[in-house]
């Protein structure tokens, strides 16, 4: 089975991540009908999309094109027959998630393949309502701005179509994405659990007095993030290994092991009263920061960063 | 108690870690002292130093200067009374670093500061036998290379001087990078540890078939490790509290809880045949890359990615 080129998205739900992923998919010359019931939505959309505009890699439209190329509605439904592809933005709620599949399924034509950006909750959890052909239902889960961030967690149920599959696979990675294929469900999927066992790690050895918050941070950002936005764990280590993952594991996987089971004695326990400590200190040190300014300055240099990422690809070399 | 400036560093053991540190130095301006007992150590020093000149951010001498301002010595006891710093690279064992540290202890000036680049002994371990000053010597644990990557982990053991730790912080500072320190001594120190955490789940989800080696590492440098070169896990979660690490602790510890949870049930046992799985997950992949080509364009990327930290930094804008 073959599905259609998508060339009409239906977004639904602009908040911060639908009114991102708006942008996107207009940079890359897309047709969006989006929709958002909160008041004032439109005009908050329009805002960042003139917001975004500088910030997005590689746009095939003019800004002019890009800002006129969507059509805001109240109801999408007598619109629904027009869309390609919907990208879902809703809250993360179970029981509005059920229903809203339920309707999108049964008044969407059969074979639209439609994408939850849901962070947390698996999409076998909400399609339980749905008769018509919960086959063309997964997650596309992005990072946090998607306009920006290449990442996209692709994640089926376990009655998912594999055309669905690639058909999305497809997709993002035709608008510049990267997405990954998480192939069973798990909570958390593949990018939240590994920032929970960095974060649980850096909450133990900061509320223990290893380390103070700030240099904690610095650890990441002055060491190993430098490394994680080269090269992944598993290359990490093979590279470690002169280029072998065998040889690194009996080299240092000893080690390893020694260090794991130092941190399984000393685990930090979310329900403990370690909590109120690892905010005491990191607070003694936010509240020295100005937030905004480190907020602004992220963004200036993630838009770099992932400029000059593109550009190696584009020269030709893949990631 | 206020310690001589610094001119004249001494460097023990020249391999890959060695090298770098003294072409640092050397690159700064300061004069070295080096010592390496293999054969052939002197010429390979060179050819190291040769290499990495173009890659070093921010030199303060000419190349000329930079290629000439160091002795390669056989013998460096004849030395010490000339150096103002020790940075130690040599084997990671107990027993050697034992004797060495007792020896550079008796035979050099007493208020000399001794640091050791060790990655895993605690220097308690290795200062044992040290009668003349050990509260002079502590880690200066650099990520490799030293000549690029910022991170530095200073790590005193319970008797070292405040006025030793005050002065390895500057001296790395003044170098231009961005030592943090590590308050009590703790197996794997910081970085290994937090290192440990993100590839013990990695390699859980990898064996488990949840997903490829190749997407566990695009998830990394596509999507986390874009965020880690630039704000650190406690940062992140502070900005994704709109500023407030205790708000983002009540509104998404809850989802962490369970996705620790689950991982604590899936945990990877470095003993188990899960490690034959894993390696042939990653074999399959990496066996189909170019590894020499992706080292060559990690180093040159890191280049890229750490003259512009500097850049910002140098704009007035701490990181």
């Amino acid at each position: 089975m073959s599905l259609p080129t998508i060339r009409t998205v239906g977004v639904i739900g602009t908040g911060v991540i639908g009114a991102s992923w708006t942008a996107l998919f207009l940079a890359q010359g897309l047709k969006v009908i989006v929709t958002d019931p909160a008041p004032g939505a439109d005009g908050k959309l329009r805002e960042h999309l003139r917001k975004h505009w500088s910030a997005i890699p590689s746009a095939k439209v003019t800004q002019d094109e890009y800002l006129n190329n969507f059509k805001f509605v109240k109801d999408i439904d007598s619109h629904l027959g027009d869309i390609d592809m919907i990208q879902e933005n809703g809250p993360e709620r179970l029981d509005f998630k059920r229903r809203l599949f339920a309707h999108l399924d049964a008044n969407t034509p059969e074979h639209v393949l439609i994408a939850s950006s849901s962070s947390g909750l698996p999409s076998s959890e909400f399609v339980t309502e749905c008769k018509n052909n919960p086959a063309r239902i997964l997650i596309g889960h992005p990072f946090n701005p998607p306009h920006l961030v290449p990442l996209v967690e692709v994640v089926p149920h376990q009655a998912t179509g594999d055309a669905y599959v690639t058909a999305a696979l497809e997709f993002y990675r035709n608008l510049g994405k990267d997405p990954v294929l998480v192939r069973k469900e798990t909570p958390g999927f593949i990018g939240n659990r590994l920032q929970a066992a960095l974060c649980a790690e850096a909450y133990s050895l900061v509320s223990r007095g290893v380390v103070s918050a700030e240099d904690l941070d610095k650890t990441v950002t002055s060491g190993l993030g430098l490394r994680w936005a080269l090269t992944g764990p598993i290359m990490t280590n093979t590279l470690g290994g002169g280029g072998d993952f065998n040889h690194f594991m009996s080299h240092l996987g000893p080690a390893l092991k020694t260090w794991l089971d130092d941190m399984h004695r000393h685990e930090f326990d979310m329900d403990s009263q370690h909590v109120d400590v690892l905010k005491e200190r990191v607070n003694e040190w936010t509240s020295q920061v100005n937030l905004k300014e480190v907020e602004e300055r992220r963004d200036d240099r993630l838009v770099g960063l992932i400029k000059s990422q593109k550009d190696f690809s584009e020269a030709g070399i893949s990631r």
